[in-house]
């Protein structure tokens, strides 16, 4: 017989019954029923009963041994009978009758218990982070994201793409977030940097020929916590392919983010979330800021905001009417079935946007076709209702309104429309909406700086590439950049690379950078380009966002095995910590007070 | 037809001639025969033929185009007729007759060539490594590299392992090799260390409850460059069980290595290299050291040394008689069919040996039955022929003799067994063979502390547990540690670990530390420990020596896609470099001259 097992805790079946077993895994829990031991033995694959007779001799051994002991039992698999069945466990048919128990490691007082869902202070739970992973949530949240990473790996081989690992002591790259420096040894004063991305690596692998690269990535900025971005590293699905245009690009990255969600979709035996189907929509930039005041829109949310300018313009509702006059715009908030909801659910509404630091949300209430509140009394029924045609709204439907410069009525329509879609419980359960953002605008008029400047990413292809640059006004311009969003997450942003010196030239020329600016910050990869680089493109989701999703667990720290603090420390290695001084002396640095 | 090709360069066949088709590849050479342009475009997937006749409007743009810029040929397949048929390509049947050519990408004049397979100095070869992937050799290997990877990760996870992501920020380690330290921006004047193995995570790992984990891990480690061993990072399969014997991990890692080997046995189109078969050989530390001379074997060679210390006690070769009477050892080294080989052979083996630092190396000559040189005469022939019975050796065989204290003797007798075995070519060439060496001494007698210590993994299972310690002489006392050797390389080092703090405490007590040193330095393992840790085991085979032991690549810069040169630079990125004032304040550090 194995020393430790026959068979893990999940394993045993009503066939096993008659068998003489051996298991070994913690104690979970211990119930004593008048003088038998009843165990709750686990492992990683399950539980199994145990069952101790006073008389036996692994009884007192297992009376005093405390949970989350690790022990061996060896005993006879017993078919329960009838009402003892536990129909919630997959061993549930049999228990072990023990004969003899080993103690392998005996448990101390535990800080915090592993049977059970008690929350616990996130402090004890990170300082302990061995102890709350064998909790069930964690532990099946640790096992998704593992699946998630060798389904995301298997469908991109799947797909023709091949893995590299790029170097993670690199050099600092000239923007973007903080770097995490390493003192080199060897080179006094000089430093490594650990890769915000690596950007610059994997469009290298395209101009060595490569074709697709993919990496599960770790990526470091050295930025402050939040709740879905880890201190310090977090991994991506990063990719790219050479000769592709944004179409090939999306379809080959589509079948494997809905792959992974569909194949994880049922996680934790809920009834698995449906999953968008076939090509993702495709929503522009500016028609996205429009419908839904921000580029990472949730379309579970069935919510549309419209623009509703015109309607104001020398309208009785003279707040409107002014605002529009100096160049303001007014966009509409449907706001469907809230003929029964009181006055107040619209003034509180007005109430949270001047504390999210708007000047109001205005709205117009309708019940049985009668409309309502100052802006219809205002500007008139007749003009409410060419609104409501518009906005396709009936009888018993209101509507809000954010007023004010585009940039600012936009992002509060948008905010609105999520509050509108909650507080009516309107927002689809149980579904992953994907969808691309495309042609975000190259350039953008910088009003601090009172010049044009590059929007997102000065790297990204030009539509209508170098004849666009010369001939069409900078700010029509869009750029081959996409991100891809689901259910209002956007999980990464994406682009086919402007790979042209020339086109690179020009374009950092109309952002008002020369071509030596150019040369001193970029030449790594402008240099690189010059010896025959193909047109590639490609995108790096996040993972852990990703698994965010699956899990439903709104806190990457669910979601990461052992996750720094929000104060970037790691309470269970004792991380950061002091150098001594002979490995500061080695490394040629001093700290400083 | 889509904007940069219908094929790749590798696709066409037979019985596309006829088609439309499109590349787009690099200009790989180039050919003018009496004014017909014959062009080799190259991509990922491989070369095409294109043919470009003297009125087509494409000539004079291919002409004029350097190698390496990126086109995209449009035109037709036409079969090759006859001798233009090239046997040694996938795509020589068909040739493409070019119509239209888009230059993608102009190259400018080359540092160094991707044709060919001419030798280039390190440094134009590590700044330029974009162009040297490129060249088909290292092409080949990269994509060897990433398919042993995906293999190690697929063979895994069908042994039942789940990959976990282990943290890259996290403590320094209070043993081992130097640390890389990151400086904190948050907390003033303490660092992060990169993980020089995840050895705490795994075994947490397994306190946690993961059965069994692994990880391709990026390890780091600040020690000076080898040619196996490359500057800053490098990865390692690790992994561990939990409940599990020896005997487990053996029978768990060895298909997997195998299999890998096995699957890439044929690299580059040679003819498949065997492997070993079935379980690996497993060769305790002692007959290791004794039959090769050190604790890595490499079995191609099938020379065994041998112990013949006792027949040269009281010998006629006063030499080694009185060495042996004052404690030394003789061992023997076979020389089988050296009958032809001069005297010079057997002294210039003398030579090497006392050019390597030794006192030198004996030697017996024998051709037809006669023995030669001043061991044989003056030990007498009966006496030799003593030596030859033990090892089994013939008239026409010679015999070197290592002499000295037991370690060094063994140590120049395994590297005599090499270099014999090479001289007279007897290594097996084409084939990997695996061993693991186990048995490991817990602990060895410290000459220079005059005291007991560790001999290598304090943290290993003494073999005994407890009761040996409390019982045996401790220099007896073997570690269920192990090794995997393959063709004399050491890919990895693992054990069965002490997973009980008391017998942990004992241990170190043994090697003359107290309880509070233990505690002081391995608080976080042993405190795990103490809330129920199950007995586990693993190791950790180093995948970049697998891929150059595969690949046949004596250097690591051969298999790792952006490597650091010796200095630890990375002469494309232009790392390590200053740091900013900005950055350096922001890190509370100073660098120091």
């Amino acid at each position: 017989m194995h020393a430790y097992r026959t068979h893990n805790c999940g394993a045993l079946r009503a066939h096993d019954a008659g068998s003489s077993v051996r298991l070994s895994g913690w104690i979970h829990r211990k119930r004593d029923h008048g003088g038998v031991l009843f165990i709750d033995l686990r492992d990683h694959f399950g539980l199994t009963q145990i069952v101790v007779g006073p008389g036996s001799p692994a009884f007192e051994t297992l009376d005093r041994a405390r949970l989350e002991s690790v022990v061996t039992i060896t005993g006879d698999a017993v078919a329960r009978e009838g009402g003892a069945v536990n129909a919630n466990l997959a061993t549930g048919d049999i228990e072990v009758r023990a004969q003899t128990v080993t103690i392998q490691s005996a448990a101390t007082e535990l800080p915090l218990p592993v049977a059970g869902d008690a929350e616990y202070p996130e402090d004890i739970r990170l300082k302990y982070r061995f102890l709350d992973l064998r909790r069930e949530r964690l532990h099946a949240n640790m096992m998704l994201r593992s699946n998630v990473i060798a389904s995301l790996r298997r469908r991109m081989i799947d797909q023709g793409f091949t893995e590299f690992q790029t170097p993670i002591l690199t050099a600092s790259s000239p923007e973007g977030a903080r770097d995490y420096l390493v003192p080199s040894r060897v080179h006094p004063g000089k430093f490594y940097a650990l890769p915000q991305a690596p950007q610059m690596f994997k469009q290298l692998l395209m101009v060595a020929g490569f074709d697709r690269y993919f990496q599960i990535a770790p990526c470091f900025r050295d930025e402050d916590a939040r709740a879905d971005r880890s201190p310090g590293e977090f991994y991506q699905l990063d990719f790219e392919m050479s000769f592709v245009t944004q179409d090939d690009v999306f379809a080959a990255i589509e079948p494997v983010l809905a792959g992974v969600f569909e194949e994880n979709a049922g996680f934790g035996g809920r009834t698995p979330w449906a999953v968008t189907q076939g090509a993702f929509p495709r929503i522009p930039y500016a028609e996205s800021m429009l419908k839904y005041g921000n580029d990472k829109p949730d379309l579970r949310n069935p919510l549309v905001i419209q623009d509703v300018t015109e309607h104001f313009r020398g309208s009785g509702f003279g707040l409107f009417a002014k605002m529009v006059e100096a160049g303001n715009v007014v966009r509409a908030i449907p706001s469907p079935g809230t003929a029964e909801k009181s006055r107040k659910f619209f003034d509180d509404m007005n109430d949270w946007a001047r504390a999210e630091g708007y000047a109001g949300l205005g709205y117009v209430t309708r019940k049985g076709g009668e409309f309502g509140g100052p802006i219809a009394k205002n500007h008139g029924e007749a003009g409410i209702q060419a609104v409501y045609d518009q906005l396709g709204l009936g009888p018993d439907d209101g509507c809000f309104f954010a007023a004010g410069k585009e940039p600012q009525a936009a992002k509060l329509a948008g905010l609105a429309r999520t509050r509108v879609g909650q507080e009516l419980g309107l927002i689809e359960q149980n579904v992953f909406k994907f969808c691309w953002i495309v042609d975000f605008p190259m350039f953008e008029y910088d009003e601090d700086a009172k010049k044009i400047d590059f929007s997102h990413n000065p790297f990204s292809m030009p539509q209508g590439e170098l004849e666009a640059l010369e001939t069409q006004d900078p700010l029509t311009i869009k750029a081959y950049q996409y991100d891809i969003v689901c259910n209002g997450v956007e999980l990464s942003s994406g682009a086919i690379r402007n790979h042209r010196p020339e086109i690179m030239y020009k374009a950092f020329e109309i952002a008002g950078y020369s071509a030596a600016d150019v040369d001193a910050n970029f030449s790594g990869m402008i240099n690189a380009f010059k010896f025959g680089a193909p047109p590639h493109g490609g995108s790096a989701p996040g993972v852990d966002r990703m698994v965010m999703l699956i899990a439903d667990e709104p806190n990457i720290r669910e979601v990461v095995v052992f996750p720094m603090n929000q104060k970037a420390e790691d309470l269970m290695m004792n991380a950061p910590a002091p150098a001594t001084m002979k490995q500061l002396r080695e490394l040629h640095i001093r700290t400083v007070d």
